[in-house]
């Protein structure tokens, strides 16, 4: 049980982050934070937050777990911020889609105090942002990723494993490096891909007498292309480098494909397309028990 | 109202419709082909079909409606199977999701009876198939693609047009050079794109620890990989000029995002992923009106 939550960026994260810890009663009171002083106060009037603090250091005064919602590229900003008043009982977590850059920003910022922090990802989101789509049930059946260092407290590493699993996540842990690893080929890339296709068809002279007839594989496949744009430039820029290399193997297979479509070798296009499809046949994503 | 439906290849398409027909009370007996016996017996099993035909033959004698439900490739042979019994009263259509090849394999097989013909295509679909998965309301708010030629009998293009309307389908004509088009870029192309991407996480050799932390953007982005190989492997093969010039589209955009990623371009970056989202957030799906 928690005395007071401190939630910086108070988005679709941050709020359903509030929501679900309140909801299960481990929690007295919520603090929050945003740039945008409308933003902090419309999740005051949506009851998601229950005091507006003027500034990220006045957030964290007082709170014993705070987390860090804001852009990755903001992430290491905000941790200066609120360096002075981190304590050593102090939970903080994230939930960047990168791990790597946050955990070098929270050693630089943060300093002799970075063991208070433990970088966590959970694989949850929408397409849709902001603090009004915020939903209680975001991180129930999900997974979520902790990536501890060697100066992660041990205490402080327990309690995000119990709080998240209260909230219903499967915690898994992992180094920051496998972390981006991963994520780069089953989150980033088709992030990428989905953003390059919409404005290959967009950009075509009938591109919206095409999308007028699109159908349900289109809107599935293409929903992840709506995602906010600041929030995926700061994810990409963060994990370049595994990126370009999942990038590169996409490209491969896919010239593969092209190659058999193209000399018209049917037996091996319908060998790739099987290969395709039973991989993802196979495919169950990981939820948690009830 | 129809005295009797003949459904060639008992599969999900053909299968749905079948159901749907019978729901809307359009017709009173629905006979069944498939190129497997027990995939027919199946069928009749499941109370999709009505009667079990031995041939495509015979499953046309005697019916005044025809659906065409088998993988692209085999739709030339199964016009030339079935040209004999075909009247000029006669309504057939086909359920393919190329519509050149198709208007061509009818001309050549069906010659003069050509004019009985009203080439169809369906904007509906799951990724699993097979006459189990069939659903009644599978065309149900869906649009639905007619590309009639100059020789298709004005009196059967508007059976077919009262027909899908009947069953819920928002009918839309067009040219079947213009169909190949659009859906090489919103259909074939983002299946192409997730065959692709399937078989590039799964080669790695870490591909099995990456898709077991895959979530619902993954999840979503990929549902189509999982579509049939021998269907898809005719799609390709079929419109394969049009795929590959909307391919090559595709990979110019995703190298302007790479080029953006690796020099650093982080506002140029931002701008593209903006593009893509803004069009993305602005689809509707087109739905039939209640």
């Amino acid at each position: 049980m928690f005395e007071q939550l401190a939630i910086i960026g108070c988005g679709l994260m941050g709020g359903s982050f509030a929501l679900a810890l309140k909801r299960a009663g481990l929690v007295k009171r919520v603090v929050g934070y945003s740039k945008s002083p409308t933003t902090t106060a419309r999740a005051h009037q949506m009851g998601v937050i229950d005091v507006e603090a003027a500034s990220a250091l006045e957030a964290v005064a007082g709170s014993d777990i705070v987390l860090i919602a804001v852009p990755v590229a903001a992430t290491e900003a905000t941790f200066k911020t609120i360096q002075p008043l981190v304590t050593p009982e102090m939970l903080i977590m994230d939930v960047g889609s990168t791990k790597r850059d946050v955990v070098d920003a929270a050693r630089r910022a943060l300093r002799e105090k970075v063991g208070s922090f433990v970088p966590a990802h959970p694989i949850a989101g929408k397409e849709v942002s902001g603090v009004e789509h915020s939903d209680v049930d975001l991180y129930q059946g999900r997974q979520l990723i902790l990536t501890p260092i060697e100066r992660t407290q041990a205490r402080q590493l327990q309690q995000a494993v119990d709080v998240w699993t209260a909230l219903g996540s499967r915690v898994v842990k992992m180094s920051p490096e496998s972390h981006d690893a991963a994520f780069a080929a089953v989150s980033h890339l088709p992030h990428l891909i989905s953003f390059a296709f919409m404005n290959a068809i967009a950009g075509q002279p009938q591109g919206q007498d095409y999308l007028s007839l699109a159908g349900p594989g289109f809107r599935d496949f293409s929903r992840i292309a709506a995602s906010d744009a600041k929030v995926w430039r700061d994810i990409m820029m963060s994990n370049r480098e595994e990126l370009l290399a999942q990038t590169k193997i996409f490209q491969l297979n896919l010239q593969a494909i092209e190659l058999m479509i193209a000399s018209g070798n049917s037996e091996a296009l319908e060998g790739l397309i099987d290969q395709a499809s039973l991989a993802r046949s196979h495919w169950r994503m990981v939820q948690q028990q009830k």
